[in-house]
C-alpha cells in the first residue's frame, strides 16, 4: 500500500526554467542562459557544500550560484535587479497538471520533500496556493546535508510516521531519483526530455543551445547503478499507477 | 614553510581535454561534446556517489560517465570503441610545464592527492614518467569518499606525515580548491579560463560551443564562501610562489 505520496518540489511540481521571462526582461539575451548555467551551479553547490561540511541553506546556496552564473557571463547588475530575480525562485510556476494530481489523491498523505529552506519552500507553497493540498512540506535544513544524502530522506518517515516501503516518491531529477532509490523509497521518475529528442537536439553538435546542454546534463536518467520502479511522463499518470502498484 | 607540494591530477597536471582527438577519431563530429560532457558527469557522479554512500572507484564511474554521455547524444558503440576512448584515460597529456617545475623542486615533497583510483593514477603516472618525479600518488580510494570531503584532503598528513600548514595544493578545479582551503591547507588555484576570456565567448548567447559551456560550469572560482590563497596562471609560477610564501 502507498501510504504516502512524497514530491520533490523544484523542477518536478514547479517549472525551474519559469524563471527565465524574468531573467531576459531584466537582462536581454541572457535569459535563457543565466537560467541553465544558474540551476545547473545551484546543485552543484548543494553537493559540495554537502560532502565539505559546509552547509549554508538553499537562499544562500541560490543567491551564491547566481552571483557566480552572472559574474561568469560578465554581466554588471544593482542590488534591485539582483532581488528581483533570485525573488522568481519565490514565485516558481506549478506545472500545469499539478493541482488535478494532487486532488485526485487526497485520500494519501501527501507531502513535499525538498532542499528549498523552510522560508523558501512555505512562501513557494503558500504563493501557489499548495499548502491547501498538502498534510507536509518537508526541507532537508535540520540535517544540514541536501539530497541525494540518505539522512535528507529519512525525514519522511520521521515527520510523516509512514515507512520507506509504504511512501512513493516521485521526482523529475535524475539524481534525486536515484538517491530516492538507493534509500529504498518506492520511485517514480518522470522522463521529461525523451531520449529521441534529446539525441535529436545533437545533430549539429559543434553549437549547442545552453537548453540542450542542461537536458543533456540534467534530464537524462544517471548511470548510478540504481533504476526508479516507474517511468512517468507527467504527473497526471501518478493515480493509474498507484493502483496499479497496489494491485 | 612548504614542506610538501601536492597536486590535483585531472586538469591540473594532466590535461583532460586530451582525450578529444581520440574521441573525435572514433565519433567524428562528436568529439568536443563527449569530452565536455563526459567530464562533467564523472565529476558530478563522484560527489553524488559519495553523498548516497554508494561509492565505486573512479574507474567504474569514468566508465558510467562515459557510458550516460554516449546514451544521451544517441550514439551507437561496441565494446572496442568505448574501450579505446575510456583508455586515453590512462595516457592523458601532462601539461607542458609540468616536468620543468616539479624538477625545480626536488627538494620538497611532491606529490598528488587525486580522486582517481590507485590501478588508474599508477598507470598514468608511470606511462608519462612522472613516477620518477614524485615520492607519492594518493588515491582518496581508501576513504571511499570524493573531494572535496575533508576524509580525502586528510590522506595528505596521513600519509606524507606533513601537517596541513606546511602543506601547498595545487588543483585548477576550483571546487578542489575550496574544498581544500576548507580543509586548511595551503591552496594556490590555477586560472586556466580568465574572466575576461569567459564573458567574451558569451557575447552571443543564445547557442554556446560545448567548450564554452564547460569552461562556465567548471573553470571559474566558485562562490563556496571560499578563497584560494594564491590564484596562479601557470604551474612555472610555483617555484617563485613558494619562496615569496616562505619569506
Amino acid at each position: 500500500m502507498i501510504e504516502a505520496v512524497v514530491f520533490d518540489a523544484y523542477g518536478t511540481l514547479y517549472d525551474v526554467q519559469s524563471v527565465a521571462a524574468i531573467t531576459e526582461e531584466a537582462l536581454p539575451g541572457y535569459g535563457e542562459i543565466i537560467t541553465q548555467i544558474w540551476r545547473i551551479k545551484q546543485l552543484e553547490y548543494s553537493w559540495l557544500r554537502s560532502l565539505m561540511r559546509r552547509y549554508q541553506d538553499f537562499s544562500v546556496i541560490t543567491r551564491e550560484s547566481l552571483a557566480y552564473t552572472l559574474r561568469v557571463l560578465g554581466l554588471e547588475y544593482d542590488s534591485d535587479l539582483f532581488e528581483r530575480i533570485v525573488g522568481k525562485y519565490l514565485e516558481l510556476e506549478l506545472y500545469p497538471d499539478v493541482m488535478p494530481t494532487l486532488s485526485a489523491m487526497q485520500s494519501r498523505k501527501l507531502a513535499i520533500l525538498s532542499n528549498g529552506s523552510p522560508v523558501m519552500l512555505e512562501t513557494l507553497v503558500r504563493n501557489s496556493g499548495l499548502d491547501r493540498m498538502l498534510d507536509a512540506t518537508i526541507s532537508i535544513d535540520s540535517q544540514r546535508l541536501f539530497k541525494p544524502a540518505p539522512e535528507a530522506y529519512s525525514l519522511i518517515e520521521s515527520i510523516l510516521g509512514v515507512p520507506p516501503a509504504d511512501v512513493l516518491f516521485i521526482s523529475s531529477n535524475p539524481w534525486d531519483a536515484c538517491g530516492a532509490k538507493a534509500f529504498g523509497l518506492n520511485v517514480a521518475w518522470i522522463e521529461r526530455v525523451t531520449p529521441e529528442a534529446m539525441a535529436l537536439a545533437f545533430v549539429k553538435s559543434d553549437v549547442v543551445s545552453p537548453l540542450t546542454m542542461f537536458n543533456a546534463i540534467r534530464t537524462q536518467i544517471d548511470e548510478l547503478g540504481l533504476k526508479p520502479d516507474y517511468r512517468i511522463h507527467a504527473l497526471s499518470e501518478l493515480p493509474g499507477l498507484i493502483a496499479a502498484h497496489e494491485s
